[in-house]
């Protein structure tokens, strides 16, 4: 029973299968094999729109790299207070991009303000030497607080982002999920808004250690390329990662595992709602479930075979420390024995 | 019939089989898994001393983390003058290092000639603020041009590196190579000379995606922790890197798999030292074969099934183009069917 | 009538003149003539502890050059959120340090609320890889926005950072004014608090462009030295920027200078506390003036001869916009007849 | 009887004074002052084209700084072997560009050999991702060899440049002084020729600490001024820095100054080749001399009361170390009295 996090689950059986299939010697290295070459028409398919598609391994690198190729050194990234990027990767974006700062926004459930995002850049003077200049905005689809962004919300801090020259970059480790909860195209939930770049995620959805950096504007492809080599992120026997991103959207695979742990995270949240005591905290609009718990209930989950992570909670120590929230994230391989395990410990 | 790199060829079965036996869900993310936390114990069983060890998945990561650990921003690190860390990766180390400078020192295939090595150290003020400091050394053992340093090669070359106050890394893309090659044991290739900092490399020689970086002084390791992490080289489902690493050193798969390829190389090698009007060009101590073929045969080579690159030899328009050196690299693949073949087309 | 910042000021005639003294053939560049040597004696003397002494010529690089020193890439500075390392000098300190990032805290009049930095400091976990490593604390005495932090306060702030393990950074662009204020000895107000690093300012207060970073550690000096000169910040003709600061410290020219620009302050701040319809904003305890003027006073003063900077006081729109908030700076040139010129504009 | 270096002297008489001249409060900081200002139509008219211009106070700064705008981080910047910006300012382009290659390049006194700059250029492959991509070539005129190009071979490298699609850089902290030597316009050794951007040296021929970087194309001007900011190197106090530059433009003070810096180097080369023992090494074409001493006249001098630099030269030892290369630099400063007591001293 994890609850912990994506990371915690494993691979896909079909992405498992693929790198097998992939085997076999005799086949051009960094990224020359016709599975690598495949990807962006697959991409092409997918997101009907010509794109550069650069497949690496972890999050941390597709975000970063992405950032670095489109904020100068003497550049402002514009990110959410809480983003990943901004407190989980040790600063990797600011050492790929050798120094740019990354300026955190406030706003509800992980997603930014679209006010508060106005009102910062208008602090920036263009050009102003004494400033950091702001060049790009990254946006979380679905983030770590369970945060899903409608279209429209998206459309708004685009249009924004668009008004003061930035570009636009989506990390999408859960970009199947959030598209899943909107029920919208690819195109629509990305260059159709404006997005410049997108991390596309398939680790956190079943995929071993793979992602697709997407710019739909090939042109900063290039730069992009020479930067993953010199970041150690180029691949040598590049088919067994660019397979992995073969597999996660043959058969809509990607689509199909995020549909399932969506759907899990729903099921979930229904079976707590209806457990005494117990309170919901946000939506649940991805695969991430958010409840506060009664103390007592909580330590003794905590001690229970279930994992999962406490949230930090304001309210829980303004509530006097009745209630403690917690984190519940669900994946493509959570079954429905292990939810009810979970919400029959939880009633006990 | 592929010679080109050891890149070309895929995954042993062995370790592929092994992603397939760490899948499963609810493994602590981020390298907390039991799998990477036993691979401290096995390099510790391999190289007979306390290590630090930290998988990555690219050479390029291997070695620029490595150098960048050891090496400050205003520091030098020498190498061979067309070292892969020098020449081949876009400039990584100086990234990771945040602008460190690499000095090239000469020396006949690929080997650091210890005598300019010792002069140009001279050429270095300690202090001189005008100057780079010189802080790291690195050898390649073996290197892309067939090199393989004898022990008493790289005691001397560690002598000077130390007498300098300089620390030591190996590259080891192709460390069982050379290991099988000099008929060692690890830790008297590494440590037992002085040799700080190994990256530990297998997967030209079997792996899909993985090398080991290993400090034999550990107090290095919790610097070079966070550098990984922040360049995007710590993986969220870290167990499917470590247990390449795994099966990798179990059951003697590493010197299985080098034993092979040498022998492989061997085998070619003597074929075409048979063949009429073929030089062989240096040793063959690994699993590099350099031969020069009379130009005739190497413009019908080329055009043949077999796959192999033509290596830069002033020795070859100097002599004015009669022979042209071409690289043959071996792996653990490679079959007498294989060279059997190549050397009939030789032949014709 | 120049009231925008101390750099809108000139040289004070005794720099001047000492510029004209030191010049002469045949002197040993790059910091070993005799004027650069003698200043860590100068230092020593001020601040009655061993000392490194090293000038710089702005104040960006003195403490962009201090904090690289104490920080490393995946390293996090402590500062206030609105310190002049931290909006006012386009990243520098990121570009020194090879992207280690900075972590605003809150707190009145430009001073670090010690609350607060506990608090934040408590967020971060020591070895966590996943977070930038708080490794230094800055503090601006006195700062931009007027504050000046009492020994108490220093001595507290300075605590918090030695619990959690951090250095302690002094920024002193205005070190003379805000000792001037507090009628504290130098070494009260740096090393006997346990302040590491000084970036001890001489420019604002009537040099031309000379800083000296001071370390009452001299450990980190030869790391210094040589950032400095990577950085291009070691003058070739040293003696030129080295004996702006020894003129600055002969005859307490420093403190002299400082008197006089915080008794300008002063009287003017007590010649518009009697002006009606004007309210002080914050105290005056070094040569910043904050007050509150009503709308139209304010507008006709722009357009006045005198110069000066209105300053964002969220108070003012909260308030119907009936008065406006202007920051006032005095200097060491600063004279009773500005003042008083000044004074009967406002009144008219 | 100073030989060492150009920035053993002092200040010229006309700029010290300039820098009074400049002094009185109430000026505009950071540059938007009238001196700052007017210097863009000083260089329009000395160079005869449009110009964006960037005073800093080091030629380190000057040259990091204008590499970093032309070269991404993954780019090369060609150089000769031992120019300055490769040996001597201790990674300084490294640091400003964020890990750019610098790739030297042979040729006899210190002048690249445009053979081997094409042929090191043909090594490269445009776009290839495990390469350095060249981006710029910086040339130095004079350089600290006593190499002046002239404009045939200037033209010559900068075509080769060209051609493969790179920026061209002058280092001209001896611009001056390389002007007088070829006797033609500043036009004619710049633009005219394609070289894109200048550093435009006036330290080592009369200034305290001033060097101007000259953009022929402004395009990239407003990149620098941010990374200018960002290194440190914009002043508070600006015009002391500009009004530098000013008066050595003005009433061509700066060619004065080189005319007399090397009339006084070919004084001081006929005295030498008029004794007995010595020999001339290299063309005495700017304001230095290489010659080789007897040993035991070097020996002599040495131990006098002139100061000069011994100069490395491969042909000493070859000739059994019976002759020492030294190198003497000559200035505005240097008197006709000092060179004929260094003749006689040698003489003796």
């Amino acid at each position: 029973m994890i609850f912990t996090s994506d990371n915690a689950f494993g691979v896909a059986p079909e992405i498992l299968r693929a790198l097998g299939r992939a085997n076999g010697g005799g086949v051009p290295s960094y990224g020359e094999d016709e599975i690598t070459k495949g990807l962006t028409r697959r991409f092409f398919d997918v997101f009907e729109h010509e794109v550069a598609v650069f497949p690496v391994a972890t999050g941390t690198a597709a975000n970063s790299l992405a950032l670095a190729t489109l904020t100068p050194p003497y550049g402002a990234i514009l990110c959410h207070e809480v983003a990943h990027v901004n407190v989980d990767e040790c600063g990797a974006p600011e050492m790929f991009s050798g120094g740019a700062k990354l300026i955190g926004i406030g706003g509800a459930v992980g997603k930014i303000d679209p006010e508060l995002l106005a009102a910062t850049l208008k602090t920036f003077r263009h050009g102003d030497v004494h400033q950091v200049q702001p060049r790009c905005l990254t946006l979380t689809q679905s983030n770590e607080a369970g945060g899903v962004y409608s279209l429209q919300e998206l459309s708004r801090l685009v249009g924004i982002a668009r008004d003061f020259g930035l570009k636009v970059h989506m990390d999408g480790a859960r970009f199947a999920n959030a598209l899943v909860a909107l029920g919208c195209s690819p195109a629509e939930m990305t260059w159709k808004l404006g997005v410049d770049v997108l991390s596309f995620g398939a680790t956190k959805n079943g995929a071993m250690a793979a992602e697709a950096v997407v710019f739909f504007d090939p042109e900063l492809a290039g730069d992009f390329a020479l930067r993953r080599k010199r970041a150690g992120h180029l691949f040598s026997k590049m088919r067994f990662l660019s397979v992995q991103v073969e597999a996660y959207l043959a058969n809509d695979l990607w689509l199909k595992n995020a549909h399932h742990a969506n759907a899990a995270a729903k099921r979930l949240a229904s079976g707590l709602k209806a457990i005494d005591g117990i309170e919901m905290f946000g939506k649940v609009e991805a695969n991430e479930v958010f409840v506060r718990l009664p103390t007592a209930v909580f330590k003794r989950m905590m001690k229970s075979e279930a994992a999962f992570h406490p949230w930090p909670n304001p309210d829980d120590s303004a509530g006097g420390g009745k209630l403690q929230t917690i984190r519940l994230v669900t994946s493509f391989e959570t079954t429905d024995e292990e939810i009810d395990r979970f919400l029959s410990l939880v009633r006990k």
